[in-house]
């Protein structure tokens, strides 16, 4: 099938859209020679307003070449009935699998809207907003006070993913997660940072490709002995043979995104999510 | 339904795992009367991996009280032919809907495993870690340069809740936020803090309950003056009016979540995801 125009996709969500995007994202990476112009419609909150979507859908529906994909999370029952009106292929993520899991619970689903991505669990919201605080504070080494409350040191040299993928732990997961730069003292010396020593068994490591870092700190300093890719390669080996003098594991953030890296970290420190 | 133990809930991934919880945790939230005991197990590759998983789910199954929920989004087909042996009630997250799709679309699925939250379109996957880099540099006012290039700048006096949110849109949807604290001298003078004039269509505001923001600023500094709730109501009412008067749309951030917040934030704004 080739394409000339995108095909196009709806998210519609009685909540923020966000379970609908990352399961519709999902099944179309499944097809990657499509491309496919996507739209999010969050807070669809009553009748009115999704048939109003619905208008939305059939003027796509009419005016292009391809049928919409559209999937919903939407959760009350005479919405969903709206939304099935509409003129695209409606794949309804929640309402397939709230009858499976009825009966193997033993119970009704509640049916109300929007729980998953709200304040929910008070204790565990606050955790994570606590954590993000923590990041903020323990980033580039910043600080060294509390670094025993860390449940993860990431060390890398400069450039190497630090900062996003510590974002990612302490926001999606609620982890505290510290990260500190390895510099060229630290590998003059082949020791880790001394505030680090302690807390060994916390730290993680990044690595990059020579060539990427080196495009990478070129964006930030260009010219510079910093962005060449002679001190990017040094300071690359002399970071990979810490990591393995000290039984550091590490990671190689040229090939995996914070998301992989994130979930990766996670398994291998045995850290609850 | 009355349960003393936890229901065994677990999410399995040929990758990260992200879309599993995602839809696994939005359907239990479905079921708020039953307490989940909830185990990701991401990065399955193979027959034989799945073979272990399996073995550990039947031996939960074989202990515990209560058949596990298995939530999957594996993708090759021998992998979830050997899961679907487990002794759980399996909801395949994925398979259910690739039929659908392919019908739809006229074509075949890859097949695949892995693809939503690798890194995929390396150009948007790089914007993403540069929309996290300009956020930790415009966060709490700390640099004014390129503040034209801002997609947003969230502002609010401290302790609203300006920094989370400002990283849930950088390090989710990509956005380029900046954040900007309101302080006492701009309450004097009624007016937006100078760097932020040329910039009034971009500014979103926030504001918080008084006495949750004078909880939140006591645990930073007991007994201060800035966290009185005196103090706390007087700021907090000074933002609300000039954010009218400026015509700057806002949120509570003490009743939604940062993702609340964000999606909420998009659509208002009509900024791209």
């Amino acid at each position: 099938m080739t394409n000339v125009d995108p095909v196009p996709v709806f998210f519609l969500s009685d909540s923020t859209g966000i379970t609908a995007e990352t399961l519709g994202n999902t099944l179309l990476t499944q097809f990657p020679e499509i491309d496919f112009d996507r739209t999010t419609i969050p807070f669809i909150m009553d009748v009115a307003q999704a048939q109003s979507v619905v208008a939305t859908i059939d003027g796509v529906a009419a005016h292009g070449g391809h049928k919409p994909i559209v999937f919903s999370t939407v959760v009350t029952s005479s919405i969903r009935h709206t939304l099935a009106e509409c003129t695209g292929t409606l794949v309804d993520l929640l309402g397939t699998y709230l009858g499976q899991l009825e009966q193997a619970l033993a119970t009704r689903a509640s049916n109300e809207p929007g729980r998953a991505h709200g304040l929910g669990n008070a204790a565990r919201y606050q955790s994570r907003m606590t954590a993000v605080e923590y990041a903020m504070e323990h980033d580039d080494g910043q600080s060294l006070r509390a670094l025993e409350k860390a449940q993860i040191i990431l060390v890398a040299p400069s450039r190497c993913g630090k900062t996003p993928t510590t974002m990612y732990l302490a926001l999606q997961h609620g982890i505290f997660a510290a990260n500190f730069p390895l510099v060229d003292e630290d590998f003059e010396r082949e020791g880790l940072p001394k505030p680090l020593r302690p807390f060994v068994d916390k730290c993680f490591g990044l690595t990059t490709n020579p060539l990427r870092l080196s495009q990478v700190r070129t964006q930030r300093r260009e010219g510079s002995p910093y962005a060449s890719l002679r001190q990017c390669g040094f300071e690359l080996r002399s970071a990979e043979r810490l990591y393995a003098s000290h039984g550091i594991p590490f990671l190689n953030s040229a090939s995996m995104s914070v998301e992989e890296m994130s979930a990766t970290i996670l398994q291998q420190m045995k850290l609850k999510r």
